[in-house]
Parts: structure tokens; sequence; C-alpha cells
């Protein structure tokens, strides 16, 4: 039986002396770093609550206004940035970090597209009456504040905090050492914004620490954070999975395949697997494997060599570096043999794994034994195949006959994005506003008993 | 730059001869209880996929008659489970052990009303097509294996296994030590009819070690578990927060208030807090802490005190006992003042915590700050009060002017429940079948590239 509490014990509990936005179930002493941060933004959402679809909508507009304004002020930031990481990121990942009066109006964009988009919070997702005439609403709300740590993109600033706010939570922004100058920048402009409006800055909080403990404070930091979003490399997501009390989102890793049946279209096979792997290299709807049909490997194989490697070389294009499993190998009779890691990393560069396969049953068996679950296509004519592929296919995108790279919430109709899940729960796939929020139950009686 | 990798390590990779159903990430090593389970559970997936909506309803009414069958044998091992339990916990928790002939016909009834509910598998979220002729559609899908820990309710094996079956995910089950027998029952007539059926017995998979330590294998289980939920007590929870690895479900703890605004009708309040807090004091959803406001204190009080202390006392019904605050304590003149810990308890026991507040909102922020977020409800006739508590309550029902009791899946017309969420990511609330699913989205062109 329950013991009965001390009827001396003291009362009230020492918890009524903490601060209104101060969680019971966090130690403050545990957040060195960021804990002055976390309390501000935790103030600060009664400010956002309070404002209507429209006011949002205003706020929204301002900031991307601010944006352009400071594009002076956030190009020499990036300056800055770019200056740094010279010669310590390779090329492709200085792309990602590289800003340009033309992705600064992109942000801004990009900003005026959240505002026009329409607001998640308050939708009745569903209503019911009971029997007993109990009213019974499913209603969405925000998550309350939504981390996101991220690295070397500065786009990814102005595009978590405006879909973060038209989501209705505060966010908290860790973005990576590389892009702190422009980080900063960006974010003053939005807080410039935000005090336009009379709204508390921290709804939009950058922590300057880029340090690996403020990352790991933020995975910590239970009854502050709703949700946290690591968007980054294996080893972030890793970390989260591993260490992460919040709740948490995991996002991008993409070893994406393609799979050519054997009697898919050359042609069109040849350009799918051209731009899947090479349009962006950097980005993780990016094809990193090519599994290829006994069938069509001996003509697709040389043809794909001849146009990722021989045609890109003469075009002075970057060519792809095929690595090729020992079936691919036999057949082409040239090239470099695939190692241990190669079915199993995200290149993120102009390399591409190539496996020849039996059937398209093998290729689904392959893909869901070392793909991240991100985006995946077959290649075919065959209904039955595309069919089967697609429901046992077990990724957040499936495709038939088209290339990976459609994976975007811009591409899918969600306005931006807030990255892409690979994840089962909560999200899959590309992550916009409505993907953003929670809900609650609304009921309503007239004293109701059970 | 990316380092080509070494043209003369080995190929294939070791992870080719590893059996097919053996996820890529996870160390087998590690799982000593459970590894052979959790193969055995990860093997049996493809014969559930390949069940149509009537196939699976077939088995499902399979398993219900399993159940009533089985009556006999049920009982004498829940017999073993109770006389096990007399001495070790208290009457309260034995009534959620106990099993009798009419609730083994409730646990059949239940598998039957789940069996008609629609399949949530396969269904087409939305679908549109995009301006370059791409068909995009979001199709639900099941989330793969779904593990269960729970405690000493025999019933939720039962109800775990065939929501889990009807939404097409692979169970593994892991209930408490007390109800070891009566579980070991309920899964023996649960596997004939899968065998019946000619399905593996493994699609509901028991985890017979009730140790602490085959729960943290569950918990650090990544590729074995699609989603872990974890059904309990506060400290199974705390656990599953602090070392989950795999994908996790917070449910169940229920610190569930009612504030009695000052305009609220005597008598139906008073019916409210009576049913919230003795229809079923041991469940989630019944209420731990009346909040009381100031002006209707000095007459809802002393009737309180007469309806659930002197009332039933005199009714040979077991009376609540009221914990103080000091203005209650101060009201009543007489009574146990409330302890350290006493607006912090899931007492799931006839025990209530009152305290006197001075508005609703303040009401509002005691319960934002001590809550669970399981349950809370206004009695109120303002309207403006119950709006704003509403929409400020930060849980996943709140109720106006009813009792918190309603909160499940059965009540809210879901069919049955797989738990109360109190998180807020993927599912808010009662977990129906939909919650228990995923999707992805499914791509249809004709060589579209970007």
């Amino acid at each position: 039986m329950y013991t009965p509490s001390d009827p001396l014990s003291c009362y009230p509990p020492p918890a009524f002396d903490r601060p209104d936005f101060l969680p019971m179930d966090t130690d403050p002493g545990e957040l060195t770093l960021t804990r002055p941060l976390l309390e501000e933004a935790l103030a600060a959402k009664p400010a956002l609550a309070a404002l209507s679809s429209e006011e949002k909508q205003g706020v929204l507009l301002s900031m991307a206004d601010a944006l352009e304004a400071a594009t002076d002020a956030i190009l020499a930031a990036n300056a800055l940035d770019l200056a740094a990481a010279q010669d310590t990121i390779a090329p492709v990942m200085q792309d990602r970090l590289r800003l340009t009066p033309g992705r600064i109006a992109d942000m801004a964009a990009g900003v005026r597209a959240v505002a026009q988009l329409p607001d998640p919070v308050g939708r009745t997702l569903s209503s019911h009456t009971l029997p007993n005439g109990l009213g019974v609403s499913k209603v969405s709300v925000p998550l309350g504040v939504i981390a996101i740590i991220y690295e070397s993109r500065p786009n990814v600033t102005s595009d978590a905090a405006s879909l973060t706010f038209q989501a209705g939570s505060v966010c908290v922004l860790r973005g990576g050492k590389e892009s702190i100058h422009s980080n900063t920048a960006i974010v003053a402009a939005l807080h410039q914004a935000l005090a336009a409006h009379q709204l508390p800055t921290a709804l939009v909080s950058l922590v300057t620490d880029t340090t690996r403990a403020s990352a790991n404070e933020l995975m910590q930091a239970v009854g502050y954070i709703d949700l946290l979003i690591p968007r980054g490399g294996a080893s972030l997501i890793q970390s989260c999975v591993d260490h992460a009390k919040v709740p948490c989102i995991q996002t991008g890793t993409g070893i994406c395949h393609i799979y050519v049946d054997g009697d898919a279209q050359l042609d069109k096979a040849l350009a799918v697997v051209e731009n899947a792997k090479t349009s962006r290299p950097s980005v993780c709807n990016a094809a990193e494997v090519c599994l290829v049909h006994r069938d069509i490997a001996p003509t697709f194989l040389p043809a794909l060599w001849q146009r990722l490697v021989a045609d890109r070389h003469q075009a002075g294009q970057p060519p792809v570096e095929l690595r090729l499993d020992p079936a691919a190998l036999a057949i082409l009779g040239k090239g470099i043999p695939a190692g241990y890691d190669d079915f199993d990393t995200e290149f993120l560069d102009y390399i591409l794994a190539v496996r020849v396969v039996d059937s398209v049953e093998e290729a689904i068996e392959h893909i869901n034994r070392h793909s991240t679950g991100h985006s995946e296509a077959i290649l075919t004519q065959t209904r039955a195949h595309a069919d089967l592929f697609t429901r046992l296919v077990d990724s957040a995108a499936v495709y038939v006959n088209a290339s990976t790279r459609f994976t975007d919430g811009g591409q899918f109709g969600l306005g931006c994005e807030m990255g892409i899940s690979t994840q089962k729960l909560h999200a899959r796939g590309p992550m916009g506003l409505e993907e953003l929020t929670s809900y609650k139950y609304v009921i309503t009686g007239d004293g109701q008993i059970r």
C-alpha cells in the first residue's frame, strides 16, 4: 500500500520557487553552455502563441525583406567562412557553404513562400460526437521548441527559422562551425524583423558555441526541447541515436539506389542515372549505388562508362568514378573494384558503386540491407517489377522510372522543407509544415462521467 | 577529398554472408537474451506482408476463438500469477492482474473488434501529379517490428498482439514478471490460431525473460525494432527516455488534473471528480490532483470531503485520502497536509492531492508544470475560461466539463488501443491502428530528371 507522506514535510515544494519557464525534470546545472539560451527560448513561447495567422505571415514577410536588405553583410560574413574553409573542406562541401546574391534572394523567396503556406496550427484534423454527447476534436498544435543541429549550409538557417516560426514553435539553431559567421549574419537579419514586430528575438535562437559539447547539451535538454532534428552526416545522426534523450528525427543520410531492370529503356536509364549522380552530388537525394540486372549489364554498363566517364571527361565535366563489383568489372574489363565499404557509403561526390544482380528480388534485398531508407528508384518496363519494388523497398521515397533527385519538400509541393526524414516515426521523407506540428484532443461535455 | 578505397580489399563485404534478416548496424553479440527471438521476428515479416486484408481478418477471428477456447488454461495460469502476487503487490495492482471468464471474453471481443476495423495499411493518404508528369502518392505502410514493454495487465497481451497484427507489424511482447504465466498461456492460444493459418508463430513473439536485462536489450536493438512502446510506470518510461536507441513512444503515466473553476456547477463537479478519482483508480486516466478556485473552495471543499470521504466510508466504499495544500487545509480545518511530492505523484490509488488557486491562469500554469501531459479537465460555466484552458494546457487530452476517464481508444472510437501517448511526436493520446503505421512516398514517372 502507498505510504502517506510525512505531514510535517515542507510545503509548497521547492519547485514552486523556480522560474515559470524552467521545466521540472531537468537539472539546469547540466546545461552549462546552452541554459540561458534555452530558458529564453522557452520564455518566448507565449509571444508566438499569441500571434494570429496573419500576424505570423507579416513577420515572415519582414524576415524575407530583412534578409535581402542584409545581403552585403551576409556576403561579407560568408566570405570569412569561405576563407577559413578553403583548406579544410572538400570543394563539393564548399559549394554547400557558398552564398551569392542569388542564393540570398532564393533564401528570401523561400521565406516568402513559407509565409504564403496555410497555417498548420489550429487545424481540426477530425471531429465527432460520441453517443453520450461528448464532442471530440483532434486539433493541430505547435510542438513547442524545435532544435536543429546542422552542418555547413547557411540557407538552412533561414529555411529552418521560417518553417519553425510558421509552425508556431520556437527554434534553437545550432549550425556547423564552418558557417558560423554566415549564420550569425542571417540570424541578425531575422532578429531585426522580430524586433520590428515587438517580438522576442529568442524566437529564433542561435547557439554560437559550435563545439560538440553544445550539440550534446541539446540532445540532453529534456523539458526544454520538444523535437531535435539533426541534419548532417552519419556520425551526427549516430550520435543522436545513441545519446539523445529528447525526441529526435533522423534526417538526411542518403545512400540512394537506382536499379536498372533487365528491360529498362537504355537512353532513359542513362539519363536518369547521370542526373541522379551528377546534377548535385553533395546532396542527400543523389544516387550512390547503381544495381544493374544481369540481362542488360553487357549493353548498359559500357554505355554507362561512356556517358559518365568518357563523355563527361571530354566535355570538361567531372567524370564519375565507378566502383565495380566483380561481375561489372568482368563485363567492362577495366575500372576500379568496389572495396569493402563502397556499398555502405554516402560518397557525396562523383563516385558511383555498381553491382550486377540476377533479379528484381535480389535488388530489393540489397537495397533493404544497405540503404539508409531515403530514396530508391527502379527503371523498368515491367509493371509487376515496379509494383514489387514499390511495395517491398522499405524507404521514404520509392521511384518508378524517375531520378531520386526529386525527393525534396519543394518538389513534393510542401513549400520548402526542414529535412528529409529517414525514420518511420512521426514523419518520413520531406518534412514540411504539417510534419512540424503535433495535435491534441479537445473534448467538450456537460458533466459526463464514465 | 574522398580517398578511393583499396582496390585489393576484400569483396564482397562480409555483410553478404550474414543471414538475410540480420540488419547491418547491430552487433548481434550484444543481444544475448533476445537475439534468437528478434531474428525470428524479423524473419516472420514477409509472411505477414503477403496477407490480404481479408486474410488478416480471418486470422484475428481465429485468435479470438482460440482465446475463448483456452479460457480454462488461461485462468489456471492466471491463478498461479495471482497466488505469487498476493503478498508482493498492492490490492489495486492485483486488480490489474486478475482475469475472469468475463475478462477473457472481453479480450476476445477486443480482438474481434480489431478484426472489424479498416485495414490501416495501404491507404492512399494523398496523391497528386506534378507539372512534370510525376505522380506522387503517400501511402500507409507497416512500421515493421513493434516491441511493447508492459507491466502486469495480461489483457495488454492480446490487445497489443491483435492491434500490431492488423497494423501489419510483427510484435515482440515483454510483459511484467507478475503476469508471465498468464501471458504465456494467452500467447499459446494466439500461436494456435497462427499455426492453423500456416503462419509463423514468431509474428507474436513473447520474451519470457522478465528481468530488466531483457527490457534493456529491446531498448538497444537498433535495426531489429522499428518502434518500442513502454507501457508502465514512471521508472520504465524514464529508463526508455534515458537509454533507448530504438524509436520509442512514451505512454501511460498520467498525473491528471481536474480544475474546478469559480462558477462550476457544484453537483456536476462533485460527480466528475468522484468519477475521475474512484471509478478505476489504478488506470492512467484517473485524476490525481484537484485544483479548486478560491471563490468556490469554501463550498466545494466541504462538499468534496463529504462525498469522497464521509459518504463513501458510510457506503462501505474505499474513502479517498485528500492531501491538502495550506489553503485547502485552512478551509476544511482538518485533513492531511500535502507533502513534498504529492503534486508530482501518480498515486494510482484512492488518494487525491488538492490545491486552491486564484485563477484559471494559475491552474494552467500549475498543470503545465506538474502534469505528465496525459489528460486534464476544467469544470466551468465560463466559455472564455474553457477556451483559454483548452488552448494553453499542453496535454494530449483536454476536457471541458467531463471526466478525464474518457481518454481511451475505445471511448474515442479507435476500436481498442495500444496505449496513451504522452509525447508530442508521431502519436498523442490514445493510439489506435493508424498510429501504429508509417507511410512512404511512391513516385511514378516516365524517365523524369531534375
